[in-house]
């Protein structure tokens, strides 16, 4: 998947309509120094700047001029001693040709464009890199604390507007991006076994991507403590009996990235138990994908999977009472405490530096502050073109559920305690898979990988 | 290699003795974002930080009052949400307390500690991140622009005094990143061969850190255009008859990191011109480490190994004319124009971020401005403790070759251009080891990593 000219000067071309009048200025990203400037992190582009561009080269910055439409990048063009030090990369003057833009000016030319451009306004994004915040407020001569409130919103809607819409091409990206992260989770899925370590697994998710020319797209998860939400610790060797939860993706030289969760036993076949509580998990998923269609608020289609965990929880004799009303009081939360799912693109929460106030909510749907829903990063209502991931799981947090039980919660009129605390060494099960919303409904991305009992058994034993 | 709190005190004890008034400020580093505040690369703390506190959580502060003897950690607690998202760590409690840190404050109001205790001086570090430019503004009250210039020089001279002297604990800890390191190597040199590619055998290297539950140092340069000094593409497949350069090193749970290079044939055998040259990089090598002794210039040392690559060239017909007076003209930096090395602990180049005229450099010796010594990052005196890399090289750098020919080099007189454009398709060598100064001389630090032709082919056919 390329994109070419015709793209990005559409994206840009549209952009500008959208927001009328004034100078945009999109920074892409610097180099993120470790513990000294000359070794950095491996550089990762601002997803925003990417979109309209397609360059990946660090410290650019793009201005739209939406009065006059003209575009120009603001860098540096690469020197001999870049080459000597770093081999022949494209120029910035091939990498704006490629994306459309014939006009290269100097980086340090781009204070004095900005004080002869900036009437009626400078629309710029929010800012989360400290980086941004120096160089915007040294751009626009405006003190560093100032500069977040200083934010476009009219910028921000317009940009959310096209990034929340995948064209085609751009699923064929996340395709790609599902290609790799299939081979990632059925290496592990082949070689979990007692004896072996997280560690080992983590070795073998990066090694996976990174054989593919990707990288993986965030800190991945490979924990028998699937309970702990985002647990970034490798420190256990598995055991039998014991569920793995894998929640890792690649992020392709394209920039999309990919998102998907499976949690398999260590032994290689399920308990009855782990069977038990995973169907729930799996039936939840199914009913929130039954329920993707344009128009349909994605609040609704979180509440229904949480309905859904309840109803499996009470089957179980974990909870007692009438579903719905357990969801509305929030009891499923002891289980499920985070969301249904979020966007995803460029970013794997697609577009989540932009704030979630105008990605995944809107002026008719607005977050909530309770416990559970406040995790819930997407809440408005579905459009064709979204794409989604659907990630319900069940876990048994000891430290939640002793902090209910002894404050006697709210909800625990719900909650069969005594059942849940013979369940406290379960861990956490999680299943995460991406979904286009088109118009007839929800169309699961990238093929398929085991998810069925069944299916995870025979790989773990192939 | 665990450090214990007499260990902590005693090093900050010294350095409030050395620094003698006022407050020395220690910020510790933040998370750093990729495309998103929530999605951060895996955490690096500040080394300094960790050399006096050994504590590896984000957003913490050190407060040393050099008058009164007080030590705080000014941060946040770890909360409940925080046990429920990221799992039960050790509080910042109980990490003070191992640190042999009791008193515990939060950050919010380190600003008016401060301003309590600003007289006569606060000692901060210089801000290599942008975060700290920040921090340090909002809490001294500062400009932004104004922050690095308030750096303490005084604070920075004590800290190098410290941190330049390996203990032996230290020493321990470099040699376990070095038994990491060998392995990444090894494994490496028995898998590579023609069809490989770089990705794959990139991918080799951080797998084996990972699953020893460490991380790669630095970017790996894992490539067969070893003339590329920084080469981070992984582009290529490895074909019959190549040069495959590897400069990788493990980064531990502790902060000590490795740093070896080695070159090897991509057939599994050196041919007769290949071997030619890494014979000559090899007695660079063992030339400089046969002169390391407390009391030498390390300048007078990388001098040195330039000059026995010029002689080694000039016996290949490569060079012409006088050894010395090529090596005084800057000749030899058309094949070799970096240093030749570094002091390496708890970063890769050791405290790189305090400023080379502190670390690599002192009132008696200067940097030079010339190409290749501009480039060496270590010139003044050893001393006992000193913990070094030495990484000779020769490299074929088309770019620089057509550079110096098309605009007869001033250094022309010592160069054969006929015979050198045949080895333009050569690629590059560099071979480095770390090395400990004592009393007597260099010792190698780690068990040895296969070097000598015959080893290197030997594990290559194993």
């Amino acid at each position: 998947m390329e994109f070419n000219t015709t793209t990005y000067n559409a994206r840009r071309g549209e952009l500008m309509k959208k927001v009328g009048r004034g100078i945009i200025l999109l920074p892409g990203n610097g180099e993120s120094p470790r513990n000294f400037e000359g070794n950095p992190y491996f550089f990762t582009q601002d997803s925003t700047f990417l979109y309209y561009t397609g360059i990946q080269m660090p410290d650019v910055v793009l201005v739209l001029d939406c009065d006059s439409g003209e575009t120009i990048l603001f860098g540096n063009e690469v020197t001999l001693d870049h080459k000597i030090w770093m081999g022949d990369t494209d120029s910035l003057v091939d990498m704006g040709q490629k994306s459309g833009i014939s006009k290269i000016v100097a980086l340090d030319r781009l204070p004095k464009y900005l004080a002869q451009h900036s009437s009626p306004k400078v629309h710029y994004p929010p800012p989360y890199r400290a980086e941004h915040l120096l160089l915007l407020s040294t751009l626009l001569g405006v003190d560093v604390n100032g500069v977040p409130s200083g934010m476009s919103p009219e910028l921000v809607h317009a940009i959310v507007s096209q990034r929340e819409i995948k064209s085609s091409d751009e699923v064929d990206g996340l395709e790609e991006a599902l290609g790799t992260t299939k081979k990632m989770h059925e290496n592990v899925m082949r070689q979990a076994a007692p004896g072996k370590t997280e560690t080992y697994l983590m070795g073998l998710v990066e090694q996976t991507a990174l054989s593919k020319g990707a990288r993986t797209a965030y800190s991945p998860i490979v924990s028998v403590r699937g309970e702990i939400l985002h647990n970034f610790n490798y420190g256990n060797t598995l055991r039998e009996g014991q569920l793995l939860l894998g929640d890792f993706g690649a992020l392709m030289p394209s920039g999309y990235t990919g998102d998907i969760t499976r949690t398999i036993p260590t032994s290689g076949t399920f308990s009855t138990q782990q069977k038990e509580v995973y169907q729930i998990v799996l039936n939840a998923q199914e009913r929130a994908v039954q329920m993707l269609q344009p128009g349909t608020l994605f609040k609704a289609v979180h509440l229904a999977a949480c309905t859904e965990i309840v109803e499996g929880l009470t089957n179980l004799g974990l909870m007692r009472g009438n579903a719905e009303a357990a969801v509305e009081a929030g009891a499923h939360t002891l289980f499920y405490p985070h969301g249904l799912g979020h966007m995803i693109g460029l970013d794997v929460h697609d577009m989540e530096n932009l704030g979630e106030e105008y990605v995944g909510y809107d002026t008719t749907v607005k977050k909530s502050k309770e416990f559970g829903l406040k995790s819930l990063r997407l809440g408005k209502s579905l459009k064709q073109g979204f794409v989604v991931t659907i990630e319900p799981g069940i876990y048994f947090i000891p430290e939640l559920f002793h902090h209910w039980k002894s404050t006697n919660h709210p909800c625990s009129e719900f909650l069969n305690y005594d059942k849940i605390s013979s369940y406290l060494d379960f861990g956490g099960i999680r299943i995460e898979d991406e979904y286009l919303v088109h118009e007839d409904g929800g169309r699961l991305l990238g093929a398929p990988i085991p998810k069925q009992v069944q299916e995870v058994e025979d790989i773990m034993s192939s």
